[in-house]
């Protein structure tokens, strides 16, 4: 397969159905117009099968899992060959009884399964409680070589954590992409809000300045309620070129498609201009594999 | 000892002239200033004794070093005591014949010497030839314990690298403190200027984020020439809260006091509603210490 430099990537911002089959339906929607958009690449939001359950704790979740290769997979791997489209799928995956992840699936554009990555970091917070669900993810930081070329997926929470995104660039990502489920508590004010959204998106943005490389984010948006639980995703879907920046990006409310082009072949001018890579300490970095040194009393 | 949590913190965007004398004075009214207001920590800008000499390799200016202690560390050290602030100074320092670094001095509140921070990452660019002066530090990322708490200094090419931050949170320090020497190459266009502005002004906010403590970096501003080299030193000195909020900032010409009061016991608060330090998968973090790992023509 030949490898183009320019690709055209397009993220669905998606507000998530009760029926699984309408999300399907919905994405499918978005992948034919993307199609005729000629787009190259699709990013589906983290976990589009459903609403987000992990709201709250309750085993007959568990029953939304998925086997990889499975009926989420198989569908859309039959759709990127139909179209030719390389797709980022989201899977709650069931790899056996009682051993559950929150798995990204790349399927290339002849249909191909890619590769896949396993949610390595894994938050637990009121109304995001997917430690009870997900096991840690075993995949390591690895890239996923693609007919566009070596895609950094990681998922979500992973984004707080700029380990995640180095090792990714280091092991050859050419870019970084995001699936994501991220809201607000509603109870909280509203400049407590944007301080998070602003969070939110600067911590990803330092990730393509970091690294020389571009990264997209696909997030959820819409209100979802469950027993008295109410989370806003909060969308604000972006793309951001290797400098970090912003290169088009949606808003908090609106189910819709994001479209960007993005050249692969201006990683290597950034990367001549800030050489970041060339001046990592790696003889001084052996503290980052560790949990803590400081005082008990330090914050 | 008592530690303090509220602190306000002043950075000095300082202009530098000529002449050493000149600086000195400049930087010691500044200091009066600041006490007037009751700062209790004080920052000035990299290598604030002298213009950016680092623009050519020149060996003359290996004459500009001193040592530790020595003239400027002593200097400000008396006025550290007399107005009772923590200052943060920078020095080119002589460590013996041969062998120099670009050193970060931390001056208690009763005159003494808190501790030193050797920079560890050295950048090399057109403008910038900091590896023909400067070895790389040996200090290892060890935040510097003060009357006022710990304090994570790191210095300009440092703020570039998440690492580094991280390091100095994980070894305790409650906020991170960057003086700093950045400016653009005058050839490039506007465009390109903010968006390198925008990228610095993002990357150190998402250091405050990752590891949920404030950030300060203080900039050298004002236009300096050496042998046809021209660079436009950009200030934009800011100081931001652990959610990477601004809660003051300079602009890009102006010589002057900025000044912001810093409560260490939001850190806490802060980490709890992000909990990031909880879920470092430190058990798949060794491709950190690694230079490269994919393949030739990755990116």
């Amino acid at each position: 397969m030949t490898k183009k430099n320019l690709i055209k990537l397009a993220l669905v911002q998606h507000t998530c159905h009760d029926r699984q089959s309408d999300n399907q339906e919905k994405l499918t929607s978005a992948l034919a117009t993307a199609a005729a958009q000629h787009v190259d690449l699709i990013v589906f939001p983290e976990l589009h099968n459903h609403p987000y359950f992990c709201k709250i704790t309750n085993p007959d979740y568990f029953n939304l899992a998925e086997s990889i290769p499975g009926p989420t997979t198989e569908y859309f791997a039959k759709l990127a060959k139909h179209y030719g489209i390389v797709i980022v799928t989201s899977v709650f995956e069931r790899r056996t009884a009682g051993l559950y992840h929150n798995t990204a699936v790349v399927l290339d554009s002849d249909g191909s399964y890619a590769g896949i990555y396993r949610k390595m970091h894994i938050p637990d917070d009121p109304g995001f409680h997917e430690k009870y669900y997900f096991t840690p993810g075993d995949t390591g930081f690895k890239p996923i070589q693609t007919s566009l070329g070596t895609l950094g997926i990681l998922i979500c929470w992973d984004q707080w954590f700029p380990e995640a995104a180095r090792m990714m660039a280091l092991a050859g990502a050419e870019m970084l992409i995001y699936p994501t489920a991220i809201g607000w508590d509603q109870t909280d004010s509203d400049e407590e809000k944007n301080r998070q959204l602003q969070s939110w998106i600067t911590i990803q943005r330092s990730h393509a300045i970091a690294n020389g490389i571009p990264v997209a984010c696909c997030n959820r948006v819409g209100i979802e309620q469950d027993s008295h639980i109410t989370t806003e995703f909060w969308g604000t879907s972006f793309i951001a070129g290797p400098q970090g920046e912003i290169l088009t990006i949606s808003d908090s409310v609106t189910s819709e498609l994001i479209i960007s082009e993005l050249d692969f072949s201006n990683n290597e001018h950034q990367r001549r201009i800030w050489p970041f890579l060339r001046d990592r300490r790696i003889d001084a970095y052996d503290n980052l594999n560790v949990r803590y040194l400081g005082k008990n009393g330090g914050n």
